[in-house]
């Protein structure tokens, strides 16, 4: 198997991009005052190739999956509590599932590599390329096979969704770690700024977990290409991911991002395509450490602030309500002439 | 008539309060994860004085009065967009009224002294005080009578609001300006740093405003109590909001605020009833210059933070979906020990 990057094209048109400002400036409102939800509006038009977008069966898609490196202590939490989130999701008990039931999107959960067997289920994708990765402080997290057949598992997964809008989610205990190491080699960063308390460390956990970090990054020394970054300390979540991710990008899906591990996601997927930024959109700027340095690596401006470190995709669920009313502003607001109201000089 | 206020407890409840937090802290993800939504859940739990709140029938009231100060080229658009607005909003072309049609928010536009006369028609309610407020530059705005018949308006309108939510809106054309006099004056500030470009003045534009603005408190030198604030300088749309919230409050409704506007009435009737604040909840933190002062004057942490500087409620119909979110963490979400997750420490 070889993997091949899907075509994605850039979504440079001008003609439409002018024509959604100038609707957007003739809405009875003073120009621009709808801030963000009006950038919103047009990139979601451009996304969707519409001057009247609309967003169509949004999906969440929970990747999970296992991480040899905890081994190391890297993480607050025992590696069981991935399997057990993923039947909490399945059982409707999680926050993603609470908030993705809320608005109506739809849930699937995929087993990317989690070391536990899953009786099948309905929302329950069993894509597994291992059980867990290997610990990454002494070999690759996972072979080039192993990672290619991953990002194989996104690009089919996509494929078979419905709707026009991708949401991202995530699972697997000590997977900060590897969005760390991403970040801190993709993005030349020190490894200290890039890494966070993740799901509760406190400051000497943190200390020592930058400290396996480090030792993790000179083991793999001189790897800097994206899929040979991604393979040598990724994860099989984060690696299924990035195939998602360009796929949804070459369908013209939206693809709504949630924290730190997302981002690593879309981080290694722009460094292959950039033209997938186009088609982000970023739910929140997360409590994580290093969070906001990831966000500057993708020139991202997120919607929410609420200091959110839970992952799971429920800042996506949380921010999601304000993609269908940017859509709305386009849609339903009347413009000064329609609604006969005047305009800055008096004029009606 | 005179103006009695209404009896507002303060919300101390401990037994609730530790009682809400222990569940928040023992639903399946890391402690304080969802970080401001879990202080949303908690504050919504101690306004409806429940353990499992749930938030029935928001009611969005859109406010709407004309200034007689706008003869002074206080506003980038003339006074008749007021009325004009009005007519947008029962059309359903406004963008409060397009983002509250998403979300199944009920919309009442309240004529409280636009200088037009309305047809009678559902979804209207006429509670005129008069037509536009007198010039405060050179008189008071409205006299004490006008402004305690604008504040019963209000206790009024609300006691006849179905459900426990009320998100707060308005429309009128110069209406920054009372705003910012409100804010100086009861906040002790010097008037150039709460005066900003309201609905688009460039900076000579601000710039003269600033200067109307100064002759104005000058002309109501001395006055410092709340309510004759309001009357001095307010506007009739603003008093009515006073007392609104004031009667929300009473009646322990959820007040949802949008942006510097409607934070003025809040914080006239913060003023009067400091116990006012804890039934509050700050949607967003606007584009206009002074509102972050504003919310320091009411302490207050907004959900949002989007450049929005359009009112009308718009701001507060955007973060509406993140309160049912959090109620639905709080009634819906597993515990660690429901859920059969393992915590910290290994344990089940």
């Amino acid at each position: 198997m070889t993997f091949t990057l899907p075509r994605i094209d850039s979504l440079h048109d001008e003609a439409l991009a002018q024509s959604l400002q100038r609707q957007l400036d003739h809405k009875t409102k003073p120009v621009g005052s709808l801030g963000a939800i009006e950038a919103l509006a047009l990139r979601l038009g451009l996304i969707l190739g519409s001057d009247s977008p609309e967003l169509r069966a949004p999906q969440m898609v929970v990747f999970a999956g296992d991480h040899g490196l905890t081994r190391r202590g890297v993480s607050a939490y025992p590696s069981d509590v991935t399997w057990q989130m993923v039947e909490n999701f399945l059982a409707g008990g999680a926050a993603v599932t609470v908030l993705a039931r809320q608005h109506g999107i739809g849930m699937t959960v995929v087993d990317c590599g989690v070391a536990h067997d899953f009786a099948p289920r309905p929302g329950l994708q069993i894509r597994k390329v291992g059980y867990g990765t290997a610990d990454c402080s002494t070999e690759p997290a996972m072979s080039r096979e192993q990672c290619e057949q991953a990002l194989m598992h996104g690009i089919e997964l996509v494929e078979g969704l419905p709707g026009n809008v991708l949401l991202l989610g995530e699972m697997g205990i000590g997977n900060t770690s590897p969005a760390s190491l991403i970040l801190a080699r993709l993005g030349g960063l020190d490894i200290a700024d890039c890494t966070g308390a993740g799901t509760g460390l406190d400051q000497p956990g943190i200390a020592r977990k930058t400290d396996v970090l480090r030792e993790v990054l000179l083991r793999h020394e001189g790897v800097t290409e994206p899929l040979d970054v991604l393979a040598a300390m990724g994860g099989f979540e984060i690696a299924t991911m990035v195939g998602a991710v360009l796929q949804a990008a070459a369908e013209r899906r939206v693809i709504l991002v949630d924290g730190f591990i997302t981002c690593a996601a879309v981080l290694v997927a722009s460094r292959l395509v950039p033209a997938v930024l186009q088609r982000c959109v970023f739910a929140h700027r997360s409590g994580e450490r290093g969070h906001s340095l990831m966000l500057a690596q993708l020139e991202a401006r997120p919607l929410l602030d609420l200091g959110l470190r839970l992952g799971e995709g429920s800042g996506a669920a949380l921010a999601w309500p304000l993609l269908p009313s940017a859509c709305a502003i386009l849609r339903e607001m009347a413009s000064f002439e329609s609604a006969g109201v005047s305009t800055r000089d008096g004029a009606a």
